[in-house]
């Protein structure tokens, strides 16, 4: 019955989420020995003005959207 | 000091959160021997392209909306 | 597919956590119109130096145990 | 690498979000011994009808808002 | 900086997580175009007496183990 | 009624957790306008062979310990 759940900026597609949530399902099932229909995999969505690292939050230090480009 | 969070799909009344809580309070004070204000009850809502199970996101599998209905 | 997760204090018995799963299972049951195969509930135990309400730990504030008696 | 996750009401504003991921950072780098850039602070902020405490929503006991103002 | 944990039951091997924690990242990495030294992956084991699904807790369900083959 | 939680590696002393959570509830209360008693803060304890960052367990790139005298 494995439960994950990926906190990440939020931006992403509907099509990245489709494939993040079959990749990490896919893995969960061939390496513990599950039955897919066990895992749930929950996406948490951030906005950048409620995220920090170093003391600093990511609206400041990166800009609005998400991942690499956003750098 | 329990704290409770509650995940679920996004979409349910005002009065339906107004049971819900109430009625984890009151589970936990009667099975727990604590005090009703020293439990806390937080719903956490997610859409539908934010959830996934067997690897498929509930949007894909349910189309729209929540608990049974949405079958 | 909800998931409730309980945080509380190290200490119980397995007897007051069959009870408080199936009280919860059955509350989110009647108030949600959901299937009780498809609610997971979680027990997640702390220690009392791994809480602290008012900036002080409990193990400080209330000493060793759970629930009312620890007073 | 520690990672802080807060818990509020909705409603505080930016500079708010500022001084407290990095009161926060600063904490953990003086007692934990920890380098600055090692620590994540994530907020999450809750609707009113989104949080219970003594089994009753926030929203219908202190209204909507956050922090003391709201009582 | 996408944040993963992976909620389940104890008794897996460490060789295991490090499969898991590997091809989880590398999920993330290829889908969200993010760095892996970025991904930040938590397992979090849970006991089986605290963990229940359908109102009754996995140890009296599966009995103790984890995985298939605790049917 | 905030909730902290922090996630860091096991080994920090109980004088280490008694200032931990009495600055961070310091922060709050400054911060935020909210009393200390209303403030919870919970710390959860990982092996370093349940957290990986860039897809390697911290047990195998850090070695056994915790913050920065395991480098």
């Amino acid at each position: 019955m494995p439960i994950v759940s990926v906190k990440m900026a939020k931006g992403r597609s509907l099509e990245q989420k489709r494939k993040l949530t079959k990749a990490i399902t896919d893995s969960l099932v061939s390496v513990l020995d599950v039955r897919p229909e066990w895992v749930s995999v929950l996406i948490e969505e951030y906005e950048r003005d409620n995220w920090s690292t170093g003391g600093e939050l990511h609206i400041d230090k990166f800009g609005p959207g998400c991942g690499k480009q956003a750098k």
